[in-house]
């Protein structure tokens, strides 16, 4: 039996097919269905399913190939899952027992960049450790994370909770749970845990990861191969990025997590996921697990058209201004160029993100067909549902929650300086540090002071005064053009005017690393009265951060209420269609599943799934990001495909796509076939897709994998990695 | 077994396959590559066959899976052969016992045009005649043409021609026998008779052709349809033209070609396509049958790169010209932009194809795969060879033909006016008239005179005294900027002055159809003497003319005795090598296979095989020529597919890819299943392949067919020509 999970039933895009706006959509399954034709299944392969929820979905795996008991793939302590790791923001794999761990290039930039110098610039010619003693410090705040625990906590959070809270006091009970629980949990000093809702607090899980802490960086290609086609190529296919790179976890002699040391061993993981060089072809199953960030799959269509027509296009408005202001305040110094590109990057890339939002929205009409669904929801709901008032109340609680994003988004405007945000931290951790432990806000407690530390420490990779200064002085000038109702109450009084703040820049001496680390045990008064201006308007402003922070916690311990009721009558309603129902992403390690399938966006066209090596010479050039190794267009040209050739392409495949359901967070994901053997790395999606965060279309959505044998051939032909290649468990195909 | 025909081994694209400018060429094979683990087989499909070669093709035809037997495709008394038509310049099929033709909308726009007015404009409405009786002439210069004789005749053209003839004089002396081979044939003047060469004088057949002379418009849907994506999607894929139209071929009561006349019957011709609306699939063989019009596929890599770097490239810059000249001269006048548009789409579609060609020859370096062809055949030939100084003979030729046709290109280029290209016509036709018509000029002799009538005629419909006058004024200003070389000997001191030429205009009376026919039959010295000015103009010109012709008679008769031998050969080397040889196109009756395929020019992206219906309304707007019938966005919208949804596809196909070996005179050709079913029409090839007239790339080259369950649905659907779909023999799929 097939299933549909929620909110993307193909009766309701049937049935929206013919909406002018969606034609797109109706070329689209045309052009899948011609795909079908090409002896390939594509699937609905919405869903990012915890782990335990997979025996749920035991006939879908089976009917799409999958081998591994579905029962074996929920238990975090067995194979294949017992393999994963996470990187905190980025997802990776063991695939060997002496704590290598592969991810993607661009997740392991940063330990990359940190060792690197003008003379050694490992960045353009890649980096390898022919032995241990060769591997290089990842750096300070690099952590590898081993999820090993996940329990039900849901009843020490919520039960008990008074009728009549405020929305602020309940937030206030959850977050002092909470703390308590990850507080017992982390009595073992190896931990770090997590009490993170699903279902926007309808349900909470602890999870408890392993936390190595002495990261080494084995083995980056060149960016040449690992950041191939840049930003010109980012969320594009067809792809050619070899967007790979490998880490190890050391740990104390003892095998527990340890501060970097010299007298540190690799870490023997529990399991490590072999390799098949064999690879896949169209129309495989693929399963692939990792820790995707966050997602919006079940927000109503009030909220979808606020992001539409507001949130995305002045995030990008946003996004675009400070770029200029960027390039404008860099424009004469190489150097600060430099310090800011990887700021830049990141900037575009949001920026490109929510462009392709609305761009998505623009082609397909998807708040129309939550509307169908919602008004489907709702008929089912009167005659079924026992909540009165549930759907009102819902309504308030989501238009207060828009309008306090209105302030918050003017609120980040108007603060929009690296400096201010340093000197907020601090004032706010010496505020903290006046209580208990346990009583204080969540991200200043003891245990997150290493990162707050790294934090302020890491500012100065990516800092120049003057390009700050540049950056608030403009975001100062927008703040000032929002509708004056944006403005959180009592704010701009505070606020210094945009040509006067040159002088807090010259006067402040938080520029300087070791005098901001400084002021980390100082207390608040010290502050305020101290001549640093930005502690000065740190402490001017806290009360109205305090107040939009309360009035967060307001809303959000409301939505806490409401949303779990809400989700429970459509949990409800999809149970009796027979209907599993998976949670938004919330970072937590999840599996999805699919097939390596091509895509269509426009009739008569049909993208991937496979490249080729034979693609990298056609885009290659002699300019960046497309400048390619001279050793690579040798090979491809002598055809060295060594044991990497597919049969069926005649040539080493380089990325591939399939239907499996990512976002952010899933980069370096393992993508395993039927028997859970590593055959590629998740690290991006097309542009076609992006609105996937909102709407799974399963016709378009496709993620974006390396492909194995393009790694190994990588590691085998150029740069010779064989100590590695030797290290791990490489299966060949039969010739 | 698999062969592959005359230039163009797989080997030799291998052994090309890395040089730097190849690239594309390795992406190109592995997509295709690719594209075979989607079930396909991606044949090379080269070969523009004689029907009489096909039993050599035998076990190609099984293979791909014809299942009539060659020996019957050989036989143009037998179907289907015996359904094939010709429109001299397009190809055609009956479709009913009762003489109904079907071409390309293109084909027959003439006809809609001249049937049109400002108060029944059959261009945009579309027409249909719902009984014999509505049925509209499609003009006095419309025939169809049905192959019924080939003869081969090589003998009785060339035998015993007297060895040491010049050029000239064996050009003469062939062209004689040929005047007489075709007066011979055309006693019975229901035919029309030609003695067209192949292998540029190595073979020569006589075709018998019946011409019928009373052609009728029986349906063209709209242009909407007809003619949708117009210019911008010319050459271009994904497609969604309707290009397809219907004539109706009329006799005498005697059953004999007869002058269009009332009392005329429907023809009955010896046979019909019967017409399969179960369509094709991806991968599904097809036959075409229709009249090529011209390929270069033989020539020597000195002409290809004359063409490449010279011919091309100065075709493109002179098009483009006079595109401008047109554009400025009509600006200020709604009519003459109308009267001009037909001229300006035909430069643009020549300039299209011309730059097509060029970027072709940038991406695949076409020139070289031919030096390696040809260094092949050189050792072969040094071994085996035995006509020892052909090959300095046959390069001293070439570089004659190519000086020769600079002087061809600059003399256009001075003559570009049409009212002195008819001046000239009535001039040389008064001097060809003194002779004895067999003696006459081809082009002038009695059986021409019709045909020199028409063109004379239909100067009026797309002429504009003041357009034309500009238009040469520019052409003579860029014929001054030509190198002086370049120049005919003495045709410099003849010509007007740009300045001048407005009077000659201005004193003119042949811009008037009366006037300029009254001059048909009138003797050159009058003509010489006449106050006409082009009259006196052509009457100077004309010796400078005739020595270019007798130049050119004289490099084609030694291109005539050269080339045979040449092609000898490389027949022989080809047959040492178990490959068969076809001769280029030279617009006479050709058969030509391959099978229903995608292709890809990118790595990473395929395109097509098939459109749909549902492509139509993603590319329909309110601008021409994308704007579209409602009553087919209402269709679509409605899902009313009728009996002509594709099963694989979920929705009706309109228009598909295939590997067919075509060109330009291919329009209108019966695209045939493997029973011989009609189940498409040949109307145009993808920008990527127009390099396909020099050179066979089966990974690219790819004809675009209008699918015959389009054609049926719009005629059910949305036009209602029931009297059409009844009249013919359809076979739907059993369901």
């Amino acid at each position: 039996m097939k299933f549909t999970p929620v909110f993307s039933t193909i009766d309701t895009q049937r049935r929206l097919l013919f909406k002018k706006t969606l034609f797109p959509l109706a070329a689209a399954v045309a052009a899948a269905t011609a795909l079908a034709t090409f002896s390939l299944q594509v699937q609905a392969d919405e869903g990012q399913w915890q782990p335990h929820q997979l025996p749920q979905l035991k006939s879908e795996l089976k009917r799409i190939g999958i081998t591994i008991p579905a029962e074996k793939l929920a238990d975090l302590g067995k194979h294949p899952m017992s393999a994963m790791a996470s990187l905190g923001g980025c997802s990776a794999s063991f695939v060997s027992n002496a704590g290598l761990a592969v991810t993607n290039h661009h997740c392991a930039y940063g330990a990359v960049q940190r060792n690197s110098s003008a003379a050694r610039n490992l960045i353009a010619d890649g980096f390898l450790a022919k032995t241990l003693a060769e591997e290089l410090p990842a750096g300070p705040s690099e952590r590898i994370y081993v999820t090993d625990k996940v329990e039900t906590v849901t009843a020490r959070v919520t039960g008990g909770l008074a009728a009549g809270l405020s929305g602020r006091e309940r937030h206030e009970q959850i977050q002092r749970r909470i703390k308590a629980l990850i507080l017992e949990c982390e009595q073992d000093k190896a931990y770090r845990c997590s009490v993170p809702s699903f279902h926007r607090g309808m349900e909470y899980y602890r999870i408890r990861q392993l936390m190595i802490r002495d990261v080494r960086l084995v083995y980056a290609p060149s960016d040449k191969i690992g950041n191939f086609g840049g930003d010109v190529d980012n969320f594009e296919w067809p792809r050619h990025t070899g967007d790979f790179a490998f880490l190890r976890a050391y740990v104390g002699k003892d095998g527990r997590p340890a501060d970097p040391s010299p007298g540190n061993v690799p870490y023997r993981s529990k399991d490590f996921l072999q390799i098949s060089a064999e690879g896949l072809k169209a129309g495989d199953p693929i399963l692939l697990a990792g820790y995707p960030g966050r997602t919006s799959r079940y927000k109503l269509p009030v909220e979808i058209r606020h992001a539409r027509d507001i949130g995305y296009p002045r995030l990008v408005t946003e996004a675009q201004a400070d770029l200029n202001e960027i390039a404008r305040a860099t424009q004469d110094n190489p150097e600060s160029v430099v310090r800011y590109a990887s700021v830049a990057k990141s900037i575009n890339n949001r920026m490109k993100k929510s462009q392709g939002l609305i761009d998505g929205f623009a082609r397909k009409d998807i708040a129309a067909i939550k509307d169908v669904q919602n008004t489907e929801f709702r008929l089912w709901f009167a005659r079924h549902g026992k909540d009165a008032g549930l759907l009102s109340e819902l309504e308030q609680v989501i238009a207060a929650d828009i309008a306090l994003s209105e302030q918050e988004f003017a609120w980040t405007v108007a603060t929009h300086s690296e400096m201010l945000r340093s000197a907020r931290t601090l004032y706010r951790l010496a505020l903290e540090r006046n209580k208990p432990d346990a009583e204080r806000e969540s991200g200043y407690q003891e245990r997150d002071l290493a990162f707050i530390k790294a934090r302020l420490t890491r500012l100065e990779q990516s800092f120049v005064s003057s390009v700050d200064q540049a950056r608030w002085q403009a975001a100062l000038q927008r703040y000032a053009a929002l509708p004056a109702n944006a403005h959180p109450a009592g704010v701009d009084a505070l606020l210094p005017a945009a040509s006067s703040i040159a002088a807090l820049y010259t006067q402040t001496r938080l520029s300087n690393t070791a005098q901001r680390l400084g002021w980390m045990d100082k207390n608040a008064d010290d502050m305020a009265q101290s001549d640093e201006p930005f502690l000065q308007l740190a402490a001017k402003l806290y009360q109205a951060g305090d107040q939009l922070e309360k009035n967060r916690k307001e809303v959000d311990g409301n939505l806490e209420r409401i949303i779990p009721r809400y989700m429970q009558a459509v949990i409800a309603w999809k149970k009796s269609q027979g209907k599993p129902v998976y949670a938004d992403a919330n970072s937590t390690l999840r599996v999805t599943f699919g097939t390596v399938a091509p895509y269509s966006q426009r009739d008569g066209i049909s993208k991937g799934p496979f490249t080729t090596v034979e693609g990298i010479a056609e885009k290659s050039s002699d300019k960046a990001p497309f400048i390619t190794p001279a050793a690579l267009l040798d090979a491809v040209k002598a055809r060295r495909y060594g044991a990497y050739r597919d049969a069926a392409l005649g040539t080493v495949p380089v990325n591939f796509l399939s239907s499996a359901d990512t976002t952010g967070g899933n980069s370096g994901s393992a993508v395993m076939n039927k028997r859970g053997e590593l055959v590629g790395l998740n690290f991006d999606s097309t542009y076609e897709s992006v609105t996937k965060d909102w709407y799974f279309d399963s016709s378009i959505t496709r993620a974006i994998h390396v492909d194995i044998r393009y790694m190994l051939w990588v590691m085998q032909e150029l740069d010779h990695a064989d100590n590695l290649l030797k290290e791990m468990t490489i299966r060949y195909p039969h010739r």
